[in-house]
C-alpha cells in the first residue's frame, strides 16, 4: 500500500470543507468556461449556478458541487492530482446545471433554491439556448482537454448523456401512469429510471475522475458504479425531501411532487406495502377529485404510516452500502477514498 | 492527378440524384442510431425527420439531407469511400434536427415544411427532451465510431455546437433592436450571426468528411471554409424564400420573418441603401403601429424597390463564389468535388 497515508496522521475534513476545496480547485476553469459563452446566455448560466441575480447582482450562494467533488475525489483515490481532472469537473457541473434548466422547463417547476427557475426568471427560449450552450461548453471542454484521456472521457460523458435524457423521458413518462393496477410503476421501474436520471452523470462524475487520472479498467468500473449507486441514493432522498423536506431548505413548494403525480419511491413503496394505511392512501389517490392541500397533508401522513418514508430510507441507505462495497473493491489512495466516505451520510442524510 | 476520372466520361449525376445517393448510404445508420432513442422521443425524432406523421404512421417526405451529404461527399472529395464518414453525417444531421426542434421553440415557429412543429404537435417539454437525446445521440455517435479519427471529429462537432448556439443567441437578440439608428444590426453583424447560426454545422459537415477520410489539415480547413460560406449562402437565400418565397414550398405562413421583426439580409441591406424606397420603408417599419397584413405586403414591395433582395441574391451568390474558390485551392477527387458543385445553384436558387 505505498499510497497509503495512515488517515490517523492527519486531523480529517468535515464534508462541507471537503465540498469546498474541491469547489475552489475546480471553480477557476468553470469560471473560464462559462465566460467563453455569449454573454447572454452567460448571465443566465451565472443565475442557473447561482453566482448571480437575476439582475447580474452577484451573490454568494452556489450549489455544492457534489458532481465535481466527485470527479476531483476519484481522480485523487485514483493516485492523481485532483487538477489532473479538472476539465471533467467542469464538464460535469456544466451538465449538471444544463439538465437542471431543461429539467425546470419539462417540469413546470417555478422556483429552485428559493429561487425563481431560469424559465421563470428569463423566459422559455432563452433557458432552452442556455441549456444547449451548457451542454455544448460540457462536452468542447471535456473534448479539447489535453488530457491524453480525454477521448475516453467524452465516450463515458456521451454514454451518461444519453442514459440520462432516457431517465428523464421514463421519469416524464410515469407522471401520466397510474397509482395502482398493472400500469402502475414498479420499484424495479423506479430503480431503472434513478439509476439513470440521476445515477448516470454521478456515475460519469466518479468515473471522469478515474479516466483523467488514468486509472487501470476496474479502478474506472468501481468508481462509475459507486457514482452511479450514490446518484439512486441521492434522488430517494430527493423524494423524501420532496414529501417531507422543509421548503424553506428545498426551496421548492411542499407536497409538490405528490400534487404533480410523481411516481416517488416512497409513494411506490407505500403503496405496494398491506394494511389498512395503504388502503386508504390508495383510495385518496385515486379519487377522481384533484387533492388540494389538506388532501395532500393527509397523503403525507398515510404515505409514512405505510411505511414509505422508512422504507425510502431503507433503500438510499442500501444504495449507500453499495457506495461503500464498490470503495472496498478495488485498491484506493486511502486519503481520497476516505474524503468519499466522509461525504455519504452528509449527502444522504441532508436535511432529514 | 492520379485520382482524376475526367468528368466528361461519366453521365453526371443530378444535385436530386446526388442528394439520393447520399441519404440512402447514410440512411441505415441513421436509422439504427434513431432506434437506439427510448421509444418516446424516438417517435418525435421521426416525426421532427419528416419520417413520420404525428400519429406515428409513415410518410415518405425525409428533408434534402444536404448536410449528410457534404460529409459524404467531402470524404469522397478527400479520397475515401463515402461510407467512411457515416457516422460523422448521422452526428450532423441529428445535430441540424435537433437544432430546428430548439429554434422553432424559441423563435415561437407553429409550422415547418406545411406541418406542424414538435413543440406545437408534441409540446414543448417533450420536444425540449426531444431535442437533449438528439444532441447526446449525435455526441455518442461519432465519439463511438471506430474510425482513427473520431477524436478531432469530435472536437469539431464541439467547437460547431458552441457557435451554432452563439449565432442562435445573436439572432434572437438582433428581434429586440430598432431598425434603424446607432442600434441597428449591421450587414457585418448579420453575417457573422449566419456565419455562425449556419455556417457553423455547414462548415462542420464538410470537415467531419474530410476528416474522417484521414485528409491532411490544407484539405480539412479548405472544405470547411466551403462549407462555412455555403451556410451563410443558404442564410441568405433562407432569408429571401422568409420574405418572397412561395408559403406552400416554404411551409412556413407568408412575411413571417417580418412580422417578428427578424433582420434578415433583404431588409438590411433595403435599409442600408439611400433612396425614396428605403425611405419609405424606414418609415413603415419605424411606426409605432404593428404591421397588419397589408403593411407587411407594402414593405415587401419596399424591400425590392430599395435593393434588398437583388442584394441578397447577390450576396448569396458572393459566398457561392467563395465556395467555388475553396474547391479549387486544394488537390480534391474531380468527380465528388464535381458532385458538390452540380449541388450549389440547386441550393441556392431554391424555389426563388
Amino acid at each position: 500500500m505505498t499510497m497509503a497515508t495512515p488517515a490517523q496522521c492527519t486531523p480529517r475534513s468535515t464534508a462541507p470543507q471537503i465540498l469546498d476545496r474541491c469547489r475552489e480547485l475546480v471553480h477557476p476553469a468553470l469560471t473560464a468556461a462559462i465566460g467563453r459563452l455569449h454573454p447572454w446566455p452567460g448571465e443566465m448560466a451565472a443565475y442557473a449556478l447561482g453566482w448571480s441575480e437575476a439582475d447580474g447582482k452577484p451573490v454568494g450562494s452556489p450549489g455544492k458541487g457534489v458532481r465535481q467533488a466527485l470527479t476531483v475525489l476519484c481522480a485523487e483515490a485514483a493516485g492523481a492530482p485532483g487538477e489532473t481532472a479538472i476539465a471533467g469537473a467542469v464538464a460535469v457541473e456544466l451538465i449538471h446545471t444544463f439538465t437542471l434548466l431543461h429539467d425546470d422547463i419539462m417540469d413546470g417547476d417555478e422556483t429552485r433554491r428559493q429561487r425563481e427557475t431560469v424559465w421563470k426568471a428569463y423566459g422559455t427560449g432563452p433557458a432552452v439556448l442556455t441549456g444547449d450552450a451548457l451542454f455544448a461548453l460540457a462536452v468542447e471542454t471535456l473534448a479539447d482537454s489535453p488530457n491524453a484521456h480525454s477521448g475516453t472521457a467524452v465516450r463515458h460523458l456521451a454514454r451518461a448523456l444519453n442514459d440520462l435524457v432516457r431517465g428523464q423521458a421514463e421519469d416524464l413518462l410515469f407522471e401520466a401512469r397510474p397509482w395502482t393496477g398493472p400500469e402502475a410503476v414498479r420499484p424495479e421501474e423506479y430503480r431503472s429510471m434513478a439509476d439513470r436520471k440521476t445515477g448516470a452523470l454521478l456515475g460519469c462524475a466518479a468515473a471522469l475522475g478515474a479516466v483523467l487520472a488514468g486509472a487501470p479498467s476496474p479502478t474506472v468500473d468501481a468508481l462509475a458504479r459507486a457514482g452511479r449507486h450514490l446518484g439512486v441514493a441521492f434522488q430517494t432522498v430527493d423524494d423524501l425531501l420532496g414529501i417531507w423536506g422543509d421548503p424553506e431548505a428545498t426551496g421548492k413548494p411542499v407536497h409538490n411532487d405528490l400534487r404533480r403525480m410523481k411516481k416517488t419511491y416512497p409513494v411506490i413503496a407505500a403503496l405496494a406495502a398491506k394494511g389498512p394505511a395503504t388502503r386508504s392512501l390508495t383510495a385518496l389517490l385515486t379519487s377522481p377529485h384533484p387533492l388540494d392541500d389538506a388532501a395532500l397533508r393527509h397523503a403525507a401522513v398515510l404515505i409514512e404510516e405505510a411505511g414509505g418514508r422508512s422504507a425510502a430510507l431503507a433503500e438510499a441507505r442500501r444504495h449507500v452500502g453499495i457506495v461503500l462495497g464498490c470503495l472496498d473493491s478495488v485498491r484506493l489512495s486511502p486519503d481520497a477514498a476516505e474524503d468519499i466516505r466522509t461525504l455519504l451520510p452528509f449527502l444522504v442524510d441532508r436535511r432529514m
